[in-house]
């Protein structure tokens, strides 16, 4: 297959399809379960992840880089047998997590960072980051890119007068934008040294480009100009999630995804709330990754067709209702009431929290075939105004 | 069915039989996983019992009194409803935790004690415990007992001469085992009053008696012979494995477990370690329950037929055979391996402590399962001594 992307149906500007892979297809719009340590939170397994239908799985490049090293996974036989996944893997490029160190220094090259968990010195720059994925096996790769705030925030522009901040962010964006393309061009010839051209996508590792530019139209549209006139077989938004309010990034969506190549999947990297997924989708976006579902769930916080609710809460103490009567996860299925996970949360019992991340991921890839399939019927715009009223 | 036990062999003194409770018969020698709080540690759910082949679950009365409470538990129509467990449940009478508490008062009434969660003031005699385990809804309860310290303790007797302390010891398990019989009395008189004797122990909850006497034989004799005259439907051990060397254990079960029914089951209470469950098996012994196989999973210890190993230790970091070639518990009959299982532990991923967990009960398990079938064929012994050469 020369395609790596088929484009079914669109709705608006909501787009319906299906991504091939060397490990299988997926339909879109699609949800990315993390396993930054080659493992989901909360003791979930493989074994969960299959019974609430979860498409693939993305892996962290830095974390598992440090720990325990792409060398060693790869005498493994690389991350689909190291962790016992048969489902397609996205690796990122480890841009996100460096950029977020504080004690880093970045040049034209690449980075030279200290890791967040015994202070070692290690590198990263595109060759590098692209020869880990390659190592780690992810069927889906992310070109390396440097990740600058989105907004002025206190910590990052404490040194400079207010009056000069807003100059300064533009700036450091761009210059981000201008490094991200030279990168991503490196990126591209370190992955096809590898994987040539000529093979088709379906036969190796896809290669992902991110487009930046923050919150700045001009610097997004160059960004996107410059990303999207290399060969990579699908193009992401990067830099966006990253503090800036959802409004601000809906307006960026707005002005940046009609302009990406239809042929080719889009992906808006660590986004988000189902609120956001379900703005991103009718904006054209196709896949999304995020730690809100996992993370939330072991903060008893509960993602429903009617909202979020807080299992604590007392109001839940001797509730014998399922989490969300409509939802089709295991732990509903089963019949696990509110009640129960009240109690395991609040006395700390580990079966809560994975009870809870298995349903708040399993709504999530819920939430995302729903999409799917009012795309596919072609109401998609009168459903999310009715589910978007739910959900706030 | 009038009778609770079938004893279908026996080789030299360890019996393999089959317990028959009012939610199903289960084949013994047998162990109970621990699930304290209406949960087994680390998130390992009922499923992962269905998979392993857990035959019962042990509450722990104490536990749930104090959270959420019996009274939530029964409106919530039971501890197997709340927790979602189709298996026979047994609750202890909450006496071993609570004697465990240093802020308590002991009467020959009952015991004040405060909670280890907030301090709050309780009270807990045999009459609270059976009404609280039949609120729980148990299959199998046991009579409300005192259990004293099994050795001489530099904390528990720091205030006494060292000459006097063997003499002070005495009088203290002494008087346990007056209280014992005492409480025994009340507890079934408890439990008569609203389960009648007329009814079969197939159609009632179970209720077993304590022996106590620590490790003085007189005090065992006699507890055991007051103990055995009530018409209890099986008989526990109690104090022992609470700090006295194994070898004692095996003395005083050498001593007092001929001269126990045989037609009803014996439970020897907290035991232990592969090696304990297989000398009090051979010894007679037909349950058990211990927290050892999930808590040493959660520290990386792995049983194996080879004996323990330490996952996190260096020479496991490539290996990438399975925990146990022989075990049939998924984390095994999935492959993975103990490479991946040493990298979890030692980045602190929940998914290690869940996937050893469920490898250690399920040794536990395939291990009583192996002792039932040497029993029957009359090749226990010779079993015993090969096994016990590679574990220890």
């Amino acid at each position: 297959m020369s395609q790596n992307f088929t484009l079914q149906s669109t709705d608006g500007t909501a787009r319906a399809g299906v991504l091939h892979t060397r490990r299988g297809s997926v339909e879109t719009p699609f949800f990315m379960s993390v396993a930054t340590r080659a493992a989901i939170k909360a003791g979930v397994g493989m074994e969960d992840l299959e019974s609430i239908n979860a498409p693939l799985v993305l892996a962290n490049t830095y974390h598992l880089h440090l720990k325990p090293g792409a060398d060693l996974i790869e005498r493994r036989g690389g991350l689909h047998e190291f962790m016992k996944c048969d489902k397609p893997i996205l690796t990122d490029s480890g841009g996100y997590q460096v950029f977020s160190i504080k004690r880093k220094k970045i040049t034209d090259d690449g980075v030279w960072f200290h890791s967040h968990i015994d202070g070692e010195r290690f590198y990263l720059d595109a060759e590098k980051s692209i020869e880990i994925q390659h190592q780690l096996g992810a069927d889906m790769i992310m070109a390396f890119d440097e990740c600058p705030p989105s907004k002025l925030s206190a910590t990052s522009f404490e040194n400079t007068a207010p009056k000069n901040r807003e100059r300064k962010l533009y700036f450091k964006v761009k210059r981000a934008v201008e490094r991200t393309t030279e990168w991503a061009k490196r990126s591209l010839a370190a992955h096809q040294a590898k994987y040539p051209a000529t093979l088709s996508p379906t036969e190796r590792p896809q290669l992902f480009g991110i487009v930046q530019g923050g919150c700045f139209p001009d610097l997004r549209r160059k960004s996107l100009a410059e990303i999207c006139a290399l060969p990579f077989d699908g193009f992401a938004m990067g830099g966006l999630a990253v503090g800036e309010p959802p409004v601000e990034m809906y307006k960026v969506l707005d002005e940046i995804v009609p302009d990406l190549p239809t042929d080719k999947p889009r992906y808006l990297m660590g986004v988000g709330s189902p609120t956001d997924l379900i703005e991103a989708v009718s904006r054209g976006i196709d896949m999304f990754d995020c730690v809100y579902p996992a993370r939330n769930a072991r903060h008893g916080t509960v993602y429903t067709w009617d909202g979020e609710l807080r299992i604590t809460n007392q109001e839940f103490k001797e509730d014998d209702g399922v989490l969300d009567p409509k939802c089709e996860c295991p732990t509903c299925q089963s019949g696990y009431s509110r009640a129960y996970l009240n109690h395991l949360m609040k006395v700390g019992e580990d079966l809560g929290k994975r009870l809870i991340t298995i349903h708040n991921l399993g709504f999530y890839h819920q939430l995302m075939r729903e999409m799917r399939v009012q795309i596919q019927a072609g109401t998609f715009e009168s459903w999310k105004t009715d589910v978007l009223k739910k959900l706030r």
